[in-house]
């Protein structure tokens, strides 16, 4: 164990390297060394989650070519000192086994215990050491070797014996999305109006947005539409049973999304989350929503700006959350979720892939000049 | 006017050049041409206002050299059309008369009345006919010559009579912040625990920090502390007695400015309200908030990854809110506050200055890479 000259911070402030002043998430770079401060814990890392928006930034970069990929996630590590997209600014989940706990870490935990680290990687020092050399780069969950560091105030779920680990942290890498949705459909219920909600969940086939989906069912939600961007993934969200409705449109053109739920909910929808991984799709989103709704942005992929201008010059009367990554209970709920709903356990499944590995279906791509292009 | 191929619609999209299929709020460049469509009514323009993130992203990047600010500005109006800045992706409002409503317009304006968009320049088509050449770039107000369109959707304000123009243009701004300060404050009190909530404010001495802390106190908030950068702006809040604490402290230090919440306040504050015009102080935000608490982001300057991903790592269960530039009666809310509140009304003129020209006050500087540098 080091004997540091700096003193830890439970929140890692310790591991900054550049600039000074910041928390891990806002730093340039962490100090990643395998020696820990007396309230850290070390673990073994075995796979990697690359968030969404993330992995297809770089999948659309390097234009799908897998060796390009693995190299530039390595050099991010290498130069960053963890795995943080310096385009989209998010970073993912890992999971592993605990290497060392310190002896003043609070977050009781014992070597040899397999555990998905909470929080985001992109304010986790992170060192990779087999040069990514089991991924060919083609999907989100990456398999290395290296170590991970959780800080006093980090927070990690025990891998549940019952799930396969993929299936796990691919879950539980979006557990504040059906979290959040069950809250906010609960508060409409419990509301003034206490007029049950309509829900519109954007990206409804995928992770987050089919955890969403079930959880604004178990919440009350009077109606819910996935839209999703193809057919296949329509015919996918069908079989799963997960929503009322499902309806196909390009969620990064406004006028086709708003008008595709007022179609099949008979009107805007009382709450619209988004869990898309493209950028564009705020003003689809607001458009889709009723006065006096709720939007709520998962998709790491959102512009501030345009969801907030966008909000203003359609003078639309909306209440506008940034999705918190973190609920009280999020992980537990969510892996309830996923051994509970078949719809979404299948979803993921079919996700990850009969071979173990997530296929990747990039949509087709409006051009367009953007930050994330 | 025109007899356009292309029928109107009425948020504007058939000015978008490009790309297609988005609003204009997002495109990359707009149809700034001066003959309107049945529905539309062309502003002759007299002033701009840019927004503060916008506008300190400029002076910092021209370091401060008043013909280079101004050759931007010139620059992305002429290749966009409207005036939208790529880097903070915000804009910021205009003043002007109307110099012809269309027959089909809804807005009910009349020639010759002097009106204030209440609509973002990032959507509203401009061309500007005087190379700006009664602006120094010294500062947020743009005196200038040019038209503007406003769709049959979007919504202006009359300039009020018995309030200068400059200073009119100001608060309407930022007329978003108070009123959905006010509304945040009255949701909390009026919710569970029926507790008046305590309301901290980042960048209190600013525009919309100071509507906001007004904001805060009218609508039954218990305790308000301002949080401003440096001692000239806490000596000029001070003096204003808008808030019932003043602390000086870095809002992109989040130990720094959470800790100067704590202190002030006796604990984490129940909403958090930021006002900044500099990017980086999401974390600092959350840290100032308690669990449970509210945070309300209007600056232009805030990074949605860094909010989302910075609670997700702090595990705090805090509501993040992404400021809308849009509430019923905001712009009469804003102006009314403008009135009656001698403290708004002074730090909004002496922001002006005596010659009419706004101080220009840059603060210091931390280094670090960021997309907004």
């Amino acid at each position: 164990m080091t004997s540091p000259h700096r003193e830890s911070s439970e929140v890692g402030l310790h591991r900054v390297i550049e600039p000074a002043g910041v928390l891990p998430q806002g730093a340039w770079r962490l100090d990643n060394r395998a020696s820990i401060w007396p309230d850290e814990v070390r673990v073994q890392v075995e796979r990697l989650n690359l968030d969404a928006a993330s992995y297809r930034q770089l999948h659309v970069k390097h234009q799908g070519v897998g060796a390009a990929i693995r190299a530039e996630v390595l050099d991010i590590v290498s130069n960053r000192g963890k795995m943080h997209n310096p385009v989209t600014g998010s970073g993912g989940m890992l999971i592993g086994t605990v290497a060392e706990a310190g002896p003043a870490s609070p977050l009781g935990l014992e070597v040899g215990q397999r555990v998905a680290t909470l929080v985001s990687l992109t304010l986790t020092p992170l060192a990779i050491n087999d040069h990514l050399a089991g991924w060919d780069g083609l999907s989100e969950q990456v398999p290395c070797t290296g170590h991970a560091i959780l800080f006093a105030r980090s927070i990690a779920a025990s891998l549940p014996e019952d799930l396969d680990p993929e299936l796990a942290l691919a879950a539980l890498d979006v557990c504040g999305a059906p979290a959040l949705t069950a809250r906010v459909v609960g508060q409409v219920l419990s509301g003034e109006s206490g007029v049950a909600p309509s829900v519109a969940v954007f990206g409804g086939a995928g992770k987050s947005g089919s955890l969403a989906l079930a959880a604004a069912r178990r919440a009350g939600a009077e109606r819910t539409v996935g839209v999703v961007p193809h057919h296949a993934e329509a015919d996918r969200l069908t079989a799963s049973g997960l929503a009322d409705a499902v309806v196909v449109a390009d969620a990064r053109d406004p006028v086709e999304v708003s008008a595709a739920v007022v179609e099949t909910l008979g009107g805007p929808a009382d709450i619209c989350v988004v869990c898309v991984d493209v950028p564009g799709c705020e003003h689809g989103a607001i458009l889709a929503t009723a006065q006096g709704g709720t939007v709520v942005f998962f998709s790491m992929a959102t512009s501030f700006a345009a969801a907030a201008l966008g909000a203003e010059g359609l003078a639309a009367d909306v209440t506008m959350l940034i999705g918190n990554g973190f609920l009280p209970g999020h992980a537990e709920y969510a892996l309830r979720l996923l051994r509970t709903e078949p719809g979404v356990r299948g979803l993921f499944e079919s996700r990850l892939g009969e071979s173990g590995k997530p296929t990747y279906e990039p949509g087709t791509r409006k051009s367009g000049r953007g930050a994330e292009d």
